[in-house]
């Protein structure tokens, strides 16, 4: 029996992005079915009528099914502890950070705006002189974190700061992702997620 | 080399709790030091000098590990990932819910009153007929949740209710973890959390 893989997915949400470019990864076509996150959590992975939720755990699942390509953890179980760990912070800090730089203002969008630039330092000193979080080639940590880079944009015009300027490494990271046709074929123009972010403003009575 | 393994703990903690449980199931002895978590984030986990943060990442860690016996997670990829969606399910609720139980007043107390019951509730459901949530035997969703155990007094007290009359389903599942050691031996008495959790009002203000 072939494979029937279906994602439930926003096209603007990041944990929906990543799931789209570790199936690339994969060599794997799901049926991609757009869901309007107000009434159903996304992003959703359903193998073979199975669901999966939560989005690292769906990028774990992948990994283990898939696991003839592309390998995204690394076998030794400290760095994938540690692939893990990084994987975990991301989405502990840019997620929310980056809400707060679109959809708050004054002092509260300013604390964010350090607290943005402070965790991309950190994640640049994680990554260090490797091409990728995963060493030489994309892994857990590339695939989790590149899949806010097309909020960047919404990112740097609210919060009034170029991630490139401040962080020229991270954005040489950026680049070596975006080279590949998994990572730049499933994120999202940056413009139209701006474009969606000041549409969300105006439902949100931000202004 | 013998396996030199540091575990930096804090009594009460449910995250370290299930890091002793798990050590126990695989027959490893760590060396416990207690840490202020008001200093540090707890518990680390040290294994031959490197550390490895975050309880479920380290339970995952000690699983891969030591897989000689006690396995906690399945081998089945989708049952693995139905795992890992349980306990993070499980650290996505039961600690909040269970301080707004112990650290809160009036209304925001009496709907973490019903949200805690319905959660033991859906929680309840997922055990359905099996013994334990890993099966036959105690496994990464089992190890997850009892480590809350010891904080059931100070729910129970503060939210005035009893969870072995509302779920005795769940209670049942308790007593079957309790009879093994690992999990007996490892779960602080819950009068002496109870204490603790007093002396925490005390110092947060709260009477």
């Amino acid at each position: 029996m072939a494979d029937e893989v279906v994602l439930l997915d926003f096209w603007p949400s990041p944990f929906g992005i990543r799931l789209r470019i570790a199936l690339a990864e994969k060599g794997i076509v799901p049926l991609l079915l757009q869901m309007n996150p107000v009434h159903k959590k996304i992003p959703v992975l359903i193998h073979n009528g199975k669901p999966v939720s939560e989005s690292l755990i769906a990028l774990q699942y992948i990994d283990e099914v898939w696991n003839h390509k592309a390998p995204l953890l690394p076998s030794d179980s400290y760095l994938r502890a540690q692939a893990r760990f990084w994987a975990d912070f991301v989405d502990k800090k840019i997620f929310e950070i980056g809400r707060k730089l679109w959809a708050t203002k004054g002092e509260e969008q300013n604390a964010a705006k350090k607290e943005f630039l402070d965790c991309i330092g950190v994640l640049e000193r994680e990554l260090g002189d490797k091409p990728f979080f995963g060493g030489d080639t994309l892994g857990f940590v590339d695939v989790t974190l590149i899949s806010y880079y097309s909020w960047f944009l919404v990112y740097e015009k609210f919060g009034n700061f170029s991630v490139e300027a401040e962080h020229p490494e991270y954005i040489a990271w950026v680049k070596r992702c975006m080279e590949k046709e998994s990572v730049s074929k499933s994120l999202p123009e940056q413009e139209k997620v701006y474009d969606y972010a000041m549409l969300l403003r105006k439902k949100l009575g931000i202004e």
